[in-house]
């Protein structure tokens, strides 16, 4: 029918992402090597999870560092779902960027309304920066942490400063039979 | 008998410790109102398996900043259990110290082999310092740690820089239902 008024509603953004016990999802210079010695350690098909979590977006919001990490995997890692890489910087996309992948910029709000106008309803918020520049906005709704058990020492964090204080609240955790322990917590000031 | 020889063992570090999930121990100051505050999420009796594992402990290792947080509680959290504070810098204990309570100093390696010398056989070493420096110098066994659900994005860290990495071993976690999520490890580059 026409006349049917277009809604958009506010997407929730969500994370899900693994680390190293001291907090970090790289080593300084984006090497995630202690990542792929420690994935040894999982059985084949089992997947923490991530397929459902994937199947459970209908998009992705993750930053020019993160998406130069995905372009390196032998295979794109988020598949069909439309990715917007949020850059300052980059002008265009790479040729060789799959075609579910697309620029976006603006302050959190601006990108997260913009989210909405598209029809995404729940987006997966990759990689460090742009999860502490929506963290630190008071926009990220949920996180789902896997802890690698190693200690790295140094390297890209998942977290970083805050306005304020978030409070959590705590979903569930899973501990696997090799080692990894994965939380789920639902974000917010009134968590 | 005389002539048995004095025979001291090498004391094993155990860690246990509760974090923000983004891994710090206190605000930048010292502070730990927020650690309070999730405290207050805490039925009463409930000790997270604190004094079970201070029953499993013979002796304390802590910097000078956690004796000082410790001074400041209402009550000596350490009990009668033996209490050394590192330090490089104080060159005696304040008058109000508990007779338990003494100095130590010396490089990781020296102050293990003094408490060994002193028959200590599993030490509870606590604070972020103290903490990073044994960690670093590859002298602790076991880490008990206890995530609270808050995010408070700047402070004191429990993990520090490290020269190599270290690999754990996920021994047990248990979610605790007002949110809490303690996880223990062993350490070792061959955990």
């Amino acid at each position: 029918m026409s006349g049917v008024p277009l809604t958009t509603t506010t997407p929730t953004l969500a994370v899900f992402v693994g680390t190293s016990l001291d907090g970090f999802i790289a080593r300084t210079d984006g090497n995630i090597d202690w990542l792929h010695e420690a994935n040894l350690l999982v059985p084949a098909g089992q997947d923490c999870g991530f397929s459902a979590f994937m199947a459970s977006v209908d998009a992705l919001l993750i930053g020019r560092k993160t998406f130069d990490v995905a372009s390196s995997f032998d295979k794109w890692p988020y598949g069909e779902t439309p990715v917007y890489v949020l850059s300052r910087t980059l002008k265009s996309l790479p040729s060789t960027a799959p075609s579910s992948v697309a620029l976006i910029s603006g302050t959190p709000d601006e990108v997260v309304a913009l989210l909405g106008t598209k029809g995404h309803k729940k987006v997966y918020l990759d990689g460090g920066e742009t999860t502490q520049l929506f963290l630190a906005a008071g926009l990220v709704s949920e996180i789902t942490l896997t802890t690698l058990p190693v200690l790295i020492g140094s390297g890209r964090r998942i977290f970083g400063p805050l306005p304020n204080d978030l409070k959590l609240k705590h979903i569930g955790t899973e501990a696997y039979p090799f080692g990894f322990v994965q939380s789920r917590y639902a974000v917010g000031s009134d968590a």
